[in-house]
């Protein structure tokens, strides 16, 4: 039987909602949190761990298993489920946002976009069509369309162009897949314009996709225009299929999400952070190497069921972080991994029992959410992480090259 | 009930026993393979992990722990075992190896060590009676006697002067020691000199110790010359105590340890190899990394009864380790400990039904080791590593001092 979605039940005073996606590798109750696995792992985890916390559908970077280990060579070893032992769904993502944020690397035109590697500085080419090969190649239960990320600030022309490119690079997707058990899913962009947004979902939505994903968003901008932004593509949306926000993690972004009907998210947030030693509570984040921890012997979060808090002190994961054992990595994301995965568990159950606003209003008076400026700084330390390396591996090449 | 160790079989042509180690923890069988759990984790893995497979005992470093978080700290928390969340006995190390390793940062008297941290360049003293202490805080069911790792090569007099002064520690540590439920145990020294090692084991035999360690060997002797002092070391040792040779885990090095009668021996060797994608198969050592594994479907090793084998092929495990995945050194590292301590499990067997030494020459017929100018480069390797980081570090420490 091929993907199929169904709403089994729908909160009293908000638009969210909990559905049920079927897929050739199981189903899936939405509204649901995705572990990424960039490099077919997701970081630190066996598909075990997975399991044991409720994982029910994980994503997958085409961007990174084309270049690495290349998705010929998956297909060989009979696709990503096989490959990295995971038995449960698998969303892959189309490889856009990888591509863009690549910066100088990648030139783009009409029909697709070549870039450079990040591994080797080597010269690739992603079309609508090429795209929608390699994930079905992969063989991963939803495939998503090669669309561009709309640079933030963009003027509104800019952003016109953008999203009609997107639109038509999404029929050409739409036409090129031939996967008769494999889901595939248009995505918005608009960037923060209103009205481009709706034009945006208007267009996918008459492609008749799967599913929509809203993409563009948590680029920069700030957080009022971000879940304005959020806010109008899903009501554009049609009710009867799944609605993926891409790319977002922190806990008050998913009530942002679930409380405007959207059914899917993914973020390397809980992974990234947890190898920093930042760790999720209903309090807020902790970071476990501050002193205050040295000696504590109770768990991080008393009122987890993680296989790291009922089994460990924070004292031993402050020892852990502090002696840079690899073990600390794991038990941190193993711990932010299952945190987030109860919490949309809870969301589902509230849902179910109409209840979903008063559980989101004491959550979040509960719930310090980490300072924008915090944020902004960490998205920006990352950010030219990357441009650096971009910058390092470009000049490596032409060095190489010439 | 104290600790206690019982003979339970012998095998018919070789002194190869099997035998029971019984303390507060639990049972040991022996002989018996001990991970090394340096800083309380035994790098990547888990109690869980540890226990599945099937260990029954782990070593933890007593230097590392004393520095870093502190056995007062520990012992405050309930404990080694309580602290790093392990049921089962734990041996700790004296910390002599590590400090006397330290080269130029330590300074010997007829009382003691003084030495300075490799995490920040602070002035510790270990003392036989102070390391007696910190093991009794830290709780473990075995300690081990502060030695004087004599270093090799070493004049006739030189390794006199070294292992009579290891004695007259001993007894001193024997006479400081209190913890009633906890097992100390001697260490024979004694170099490269048959007749040395003979009277360095008589002495600690002398003061009547829960069991007999053999130090000094495997620090840069061929092969041989480590063989004979093993063999002659374990020929004085009585019969019914446990003998522990330390820092041993190459597999024909522990065939030739529990052909001698051996019943423990610990080495980071398995961890560490995992970590650098080298897996131990009945052929021999492999590199994972080698591009013969990037299209292999099956595992590393088919008689392998390990998670990562059953899970995964070798392509899987090939590709983590080139995308510098962290669940490569996890996956890594628990199939080298798994399997040495099915290696080791099957000798318990064969010592049973009185066969080992047909097993052994089974094995050793089929098993490539490593050839020993490999051998001799890595150690080479990893001491220039330490002496780097330990310069650097004194550097560091007298600028800052100043």
């Amino acid at each position: 039987m091929a993907f199929e979605f169904r709403v089994l039940a729908e909160d009293t005073s908000t638009p969210a909602r909990v559905g049920r996606m079927h897929t050739a590798h199981g189903d899936v109750e939405t509204p649901v949190f995705m572990p990424v696995g960039t490099q077919a792992t997701v970081k630190t985890l066996t598909p075990d761990d997975l399991q044991a916390i409720g994982t029910s559908i994980v994503l997958a970077n085409t961007y990174h298993l084309y270049l690495r280990p290349g998705s010929e060579l998956i297909a060989g070893l009979g696709g990503l489920n096989q490959f990295m032992a995971w038995e449960r769904p698998i969303l892959t993502d189309s490889g856009g946002f990888q591509v863009f944020s690549l910066g100088h690397l990648r030139d783009l035109d009409e029909d697709g976009v070549t870039f450079r590697s990040h591994i080797d500085g080597s010269s690739h080419r992603f079309t609508p069509e090429t795209v929608v090969r390699i994930q079905e190649e992969l063989g991963s239960d939803v495939a998503m369309v090669l669309d561009e990320c709309t640079s933030y600030p963009a003027t509104e022309q800019e952003t016109r162009d953008s999203f009609e490119r997107t639109s038509r690079w999404a029929r050409r997707a739409r036409d090129a897949h031939e996967a008769p058990e494999q889901a595939l899913f248009g995505i918005v962009q608009g960037g923060m314009h209103d009205d481009l947004r709706r034009e945006s979902a208007g267009q996918l939505v008459d492609l008749d996709f799967n599913g929509y994903a809203i993409g563009g968003l948590s680029v920069g901008e700030p957080k009022e225009l971000f879940y304005e932004m959020l806010s109008v593509s899903a009501s554009e949306l049609p009710r009867n299929k799944p609605r993926y926000v891409m790319g977002v993690g922190a806990p008050e972004d998913l009530f942002e999400a679930v409380v405007n009907g959207i059914d899917m998210f993914d973020c390397v947030l809980q992974t990234r952070l947890g190898r920093n030693g930042s760790l999720f509570t209903a309090d807020g984040r902790v970071n476990i190497t501050n002193s205050r921890f040295r000696t504590e012997p109770g768990p991080v979060d008393a009122d987890c069921d993680c296989y790291t808090c009922r089994t460990f002190s924070a004292a031993y994961l402050h020892h852990l972080f502090r002696a840079e054992e690899l073990l600390a990595y794991r038990l941190a994301s193993l711990h932010n991994v299952r945190w987030t995965i109860r919490l949309v568990e809870e969301m589902r159950e509230r849902i179910r029992r109409g209840t979903f606003a008063s559980y989101r209003s004491e959550f979040l008076a509960r719930y310090r959410t980490t300072d924008s400026g915090v944020r902004e700084q960490q998205r920006a330390r990352w950010q030219e992480t990357r441009r650096r390396k971009a910058r390092e591996l470009l000049a490596r090449k032409v060095y190489e090259d010439s």
